[in-house]
C-alpha cells in the first residue's frame, strides 16, 4: 500500500529493471511510491485490486517484439481484469552495458583480450555478421559465466559472439536480478548484461557499455489503471514532452475475436478502421483458448474515444467481430 | 549427410524431443535418415545447405501461441535461407508426463500425498482456478526439483500448483533435456514434465500422465525444404489422412510489410485477399528491423499458387505491399 498521502505505481522490479527506469521517467518520487513486484501478474492484481493506483508493464521491444505475457494479461481469458485499462505510455531507449569484476592481474586490466578482438568471422550462413558497436573497457578473458534476461541476450549476439565466445549462459529471470548475483559473486569470474542504473545500484565494475547489437533499441512501456481519468489529474514528470502545441495526439487499443470459419473476416474487422480513416499502429494475436487455433487479436489505432471517427469504426467492429473488448485511449509519446 | 541412400529430415533435438514424434509420424525411418540440430537455426542452415532434404520446425502451439525463432528465420532478415519455403505441415498432440523417480518409501508409493490433494485454492484474483486434469500415480511430497522447457511449464500450471506447489523450477532447453537430466539424478527427488517419448526413451518412472492443462493441447510443426517439388515424391507416413476424396486443399503462406506512414496499409493488404475469396488462416507480426516499431507481416491463407485466386490475390498485394516474400505451399493437414 502507499505510505502517507502518495498514490503507489507497481512495475515489474526488481529495483534497478528497466520498467524501473520507465517509471522513474514519468512518476516522479516525490509524488509517487514505487513498488516493485515479481511478475506482470502482480501489476495487473495489484491494479485490479486498488492496491496501487496505476502499473507499468513491458509491451514490446522494437528488437525482440511483442511481450506475451502483457498481452495474455491483457487478453483476461479468465476475467479477472474487468477494470483494467490501458491509460498511458512510456518508451525506454535501451542501453545493455556489461557488469562484473575488473580481471585481477593488473597487466591485463584497460586491454582488449588478443582472442576477443572483436572481429566476427564471416561464414557461408552469415556472410556479413552483424558488427558489435561496443568494444570492452578491459580484458574479458577471465569471465567464465555470464548471466541474464533471454531478452537482453537476444539483443546482445554481435558482442557476446565477438568477445565472450565460450563463456557459459545462465537465463535468470530479469537483467537486474543477474546484476545482484554477479555483485555477490566471489570468484570475480561472473559478469552479467544488465540496465546502466542496475550497474550504478550494485557494487559491480562496468566492464563495457551500450553492448546492444542496435542503436535503435527500444522498449515501449503501457501504464494501466482502473481509472481512466487518472491522465488529467497525475503529477507526472515528461521527459519526452509531446511535439507540436496539441502533442501527438491519442492512441487506442482494444481486444477482438472473429468468427473461425468466417471467410475474410479478420480482413473485414480491420477495414471498419480503414472505413473512418482510422490508422492501426500495431496488430498482435494470441491464441483465444476457446478452440486450437483460434486466435484473440489486439489493435492499437490512432484516436480516443469519444472522437466520432472511433465510435464510427467501434459500433462497425462490433458488428463484424465475435466478440470485442475496449481497452483503453491515451496520449501518445512517440 | 545422410547416410546411405536415404534422404535425410533435420529437426530440432535432442532425441524425443516433440520434434521427434512430429517427424517420427511424416517420416518413416525405413526411409528417411533423422538428424536432430541443436537449434532451429541449425535446421534452416541444413536444410539450406543441402545438407538434409527436409526440415521440421515448430511452428506454433494452441495454448502458448507462436514460436518466434521459427518466425524470425522464415523472416530471413539477412538474406541467408533464400532457398527455403514450407512445403508441409504436421501436428501433434501434445501430452505431458511428469517423469522422476518413484519415492524411495514404499508405503507412500501409490498414494497421493496429504498435502498435494489436487485442489486449487480460490482466491478473489482467481475464484474459479483451472482444476488439474490429472492425478499423480504416487506422492510427490519427494520431489525438490523440476525441470522443464518454458513453454512446457507454461502448458501445466493447473497441476504444478496443485501438486508441486514450492518445488525449486529449472528452466532447460527442451523437454528431452530435462528428462536426461532428472534420469542421471542419483538424489530420486528431481523430475522433469517432458514427452511420453523421453519417459519411454530414458531409464525414468512415471509419476503422472498428460498433465497439461488443457486436452487440446497442439503443436503445429512446418516442414521446410528448398525443392517447392518434393510433396510429389517422398515417401511419407500419413496418420491422420486428408479428409474426403480431395482432402483438405492446400495452404499457403507469404511475408509481407507495408509502407509505416500509409494510413491503413496492412487493411488495404489484407483486403486483396477478401476480394478474391481467399480466407486467411493465420497472421503473425515480428519486427522488421528495418526501423524501430515497423513489421513484417506473416500471413496464411487457404489454396495455392497457380490457383487463379491465389495468383490474383498476390498480384494486387504485390501493388500494396512495400515488400513481400513467397514462403511456400503445401498440402492441409488438419
Amino acid at each position: 500500500m502507499a505510505s502517507g498521502q502518495k498514490p503507489a505505481v507497481s512495475y515489474l522490479g526488481p529495483t534497478a529493471s528497466y520498467s524501473h527506469q520507465a517509471v522513474r521517467q514519468m512518476f516522479p518520487e516525490e509524488s509517487w511510491t514505487l513498488e516493485p513486484v515479481y511478475t506482470i501478474d502482480d501489476v495487473f492484481e495489484q491494479v485490479q485490486s486498488g492496491s496501487t493506483k496505476v502499473g507499468v508493464v513491458p509491451f514490446e521491444n522494437s528488437t525482440n517484439g511483442s511481450v506475451v505475457f502483457t498481452l495474455d494479461d491483457l487478453a483476461d481469458r479468465a476475467g479477472i481484469f474487468p477494470d483494467i485499462t490501458v491509460v498511458g505510455e512510456i518508451f525506454v531507449d535501451v542501453h545493455h552495458f556489461l557488469v562484473g569484476h575488473f580481471p585481477s592481474e593488473p597487466s591485463s586490466a584497460a586491454v582488449v583480450s588478443p582472442d576477443g578482438s572483436g572481429t566476427c568471422t564471416p561464414t557461408a550462413y552469415d556472410p556479413a555478421p552483424l558488427k558489435p558497436r561496443a568494444k570492452p573497457l578491459c580484458s574479458l578473458q577471465h569471465v567464465k559465466r555470464l548471466y541474464s534476461h533471454p531478452q537482453a541476450f537476444g539483443q546482445c549476439n554481435a558482442f557476446t559472439a565477438a568477445y565472450l565466445r565460450g563463456v557459459e549462459v545462465f537465463e535468470v529471470s530479469s537483467t537486474s536480478k543477474a546484476a545482484e548475483i554477479v555483485a555477490a559473486d566471489e570468484t570475480g569470474t561472473w559478469a552479467a548484461i544488465s540496465s546502466e542504473l542496475a550497474a550504478e545500484m550494485h557494487p559491480v565494475d562496468v566492464l563495457a557499455k551500450s553492448i546492444e547489437d542496435r542503436k535503435d533499441n527500444t522498449t515501449r512501456f503501457l501504464v494501466i489503471s482502473t481509472d481512466t481519468k487518472i491522465q488529467d489529474s497525475w503529477d507526472v514528470r515528461r521527459r519526452v514532452p509531446p511535439a507540436g502545441e496539441g502533442g501527438l495526439g491519442s492512441k487506442s487499443m482494444i481486444s477482438f475475436t472473429v468468427p473461425h470459419s468466417a471467410p475474410g473476416a479478420l480482413a473485414e474487422a480491420l477495414s471498419c478502421f480503414k472505413a473512418f480513416e482510422v490508422n492501426l499502429t500495431s496488430i498482435n494475436s494470441r491464441p483465444s483458448l476457446e478452440k486450437p487455433f483460434h486466435y484473440l487479436f489486439f489493435v492499437e489505432f490512432e484516436g480516443k474515444r469519444g472522437e466520432e471517427r472511433v465510435e464510427g469504426a467501434l459500433e462497425k467492429v462490433g458488428r463484424v467481430a465475435e466478440s470485442w473488448r475496449w481497452l483503453g485511449s491515451w496520449e501518445r509519446y512517440r
